[in-house]
């Protein structure tokens, strides 16, 4: 078969390679992803009042998250290095899930999108907040890892609502 | 307040720190996770058919949960590092998802368990599959990331579904 | 010159190699360094009140510095891959300076010992305040890096101050 | 509390972030760091002369910041990867101090300025003398890390000493 | 002696320094790469048939050897960090060597060669087979890792052959 | 077919996986391999003498060497972490090559051979001296790698001679 795969990260004999972006336009670009992370209600009390003021959980997560976003080239095998302008992660805390959500956006003037590094930055944050309970809660459960958003590139601006 | 912080990786003052685990028993430890992508039905078919046999989908996505599990201290800033005996990631299409499941097994010697490094694994793994998917299907979802069974370690054996 | 060289990272020709610890017994060691940023006094402000309660500087060089520790080996080219049991990284306001003191202890059951992996977490907290900083206060200073205290090994327990 | 908060590594709220400098210009920039080790003249000698023509204890060093400038983005969580165009690491003895003066000039064309990753070549080299000299000096101490000269970028060239 | 020294890398001392690329023009850069590892006989039937279609022996080396590609500024002390816009690792079974032949494509525009990155990936993928059949082949050699083909730059085009 | 796989790093399915070795006793290994780099006369004359004491290419590529042997689970996928107790990386100059001979010898006590780590590093030393060198040579070619002597583990000592 000699038609394109689909799979534009596989080549036509189905090989993995790093796709070749040196003619896609450099414009900027942003993603922004979420996470959650599901735990027992004393569990989230704990990191979210417990005595002291508010304690590092969440500002550990966060700074994870951001180092994580750097980290994403070196983790998904496929993924171009690129040069982020800007990584926010933002944790809050959701007493009706019960739990922690996580946002992430990813920014940079380049050749492909951020989306891998917004999902990146928002999965290791909710791992972060599972290494820091999980001696108090076993059954924590990360879900709902998507792309919300994305803005610029070829294909333009998208929302995951509509 | 003097009392320990019930978070083990805060002191009493809140702030996170690398727990002390000199004083634990090296003993063997294994801990297997999961992860869930959910796709649409034609993605998995390209991802398990396609024209061309099976293609590098998951093998890839098999060699970055293995090497996440190595960087898991990297990632995850209260993690100790730790010599891993072996890691094992596992990659099935399941079509009533419709997507693929994910298995992740790691095993040690050692003073601390396994769980972030078999969570880190396997969600890595589904990140791979996210990214070698993304440009023919942008509303995939990652789920039900969670440590299904725990074994050796102080707390002894344990399993997610009791 | 056939005798062993004084400097023991190089070999006769005076040529860098990582030192053979094979032989060497594996004890419990623990090293604690310090480092100080001095800075000016409305910077140090900024970073204890600021109308929001503490902000995050304290606690994003806490984890830089944890993580640094992580990373020793990989930063200082003979250093040996170890496995770290403890790490705690300590930043107090110090107004008299004025700036910022670190106290960074290390801990492993090992063949070496941890004093590089105490500097360096020092060190990368300074710098994480440095780089938090910079933008109100170019003239900061980071000084005093130096090992307070050793405890274990062929040496035994050591302090700066005798 | 709704203006900007004067550490722009904050937001309002006071939580850690990577700034957005997706709007600053790209213009060619340059900094100079410098750091010092101070230790006894016996252990300057080993490194200086020793029976040996000079030995690699300072191209160690040399090649230890050079490899750490660009670690910079891994090690500081807030600072941009980067892309340096010229990394220099000068090692000079020093009999006066009596120890080894460090001298790191970092270049790129980009968005942000590159003190951070000159002061972390700096840093970086200084510990690699400590751990090569550390077996015959318990009691060296590095200080006085700050950046000395900046060029390029928004606020223009800068020099400490004015 | 003031004159530049003919390899670029070394300054007027012969010291090691990252060379200042800043003022070379940003072009599109390509550069191929090859290595091959020779191995028993038996041992490449092992890799090419073997009872199940093909194993993962290729694709992994394939992905350590784009993954590596990314890595080069880490590994080369003098290699610039850089963004590469495509990488393509191919490995053949030759069965009159016997053993695999490795050709690694990188790209980028920039304003340095990458070469480095191309031989790096040729590298580790060469590296990588050897580990998956070291069990059952002692003997193998890795040879003839060269560049065969350069593109684009101030040099111009540049082929091995003539 | 349900026999084991005799390519070890392959499961029964042919899928890769990092070997399960807790059963294997701790004895000390070590490993030796070698690389060699072809290179035009005038080069090599370059590194060895060229109007200043040396310079720093062999004292480069040797640091280069030594880091890379502590990176190489990072590099090969299904590499087990582990803790080099001794790295030893030797260039000498061969002018009947003509070019850089290069030995590297591993050590550790552990469950899994250290030949990996012993490849990883000859081969980047050599990658170094051709980085260095490719300004004024670009015709080098890194050959012959491969392990020359083993000892410790279950198979004993071995060499590549017998």
């Amino acid at each position: 078969m000699n038609t394109a795969n689909p799979l534009s990260h596989l080549n036509t004999r189905g090989e993995a390679r790093m796709v070749d972006v040196s003619e896609k336009q450099i414009t900027s670009r942003t993603a922004t992803a979420c996470a959650s992370i599901k735990m027992q209600p004393t569990t989230l009390n704990l990191i979210i009042e417990g005595g002291h003021p508010k304690g590092d959980v969440l500002a550990t997560a966060r700074i994870a998250g951001i180092m994580a976003a750097k980290k994403t080239p070196e983790l998904i095998p496929l993924c171009h290095p690129l040069m982020l302008s800007k990584v926010e992660v933002d944790l809050t805390a959701d007493e009706s899930l019960p739990g922690i959500l996580i946002h992430a956006t990813c920014k940079l003037a380049g050749q492909t999108g951020v989306e891998m590094e917004a999902l990146t930055a928002a999965s290791v944050a909710a791992l972060t907040v599972y290494d820091m309970c999980k001696a108090v809660d076993k059954r924590m459960i990360i879900q709902g890892i998507r792309v919300l958003e994305k803005k610029g590139g070829k294909s333009g601006d998208w929302d995951f609502s509509n």
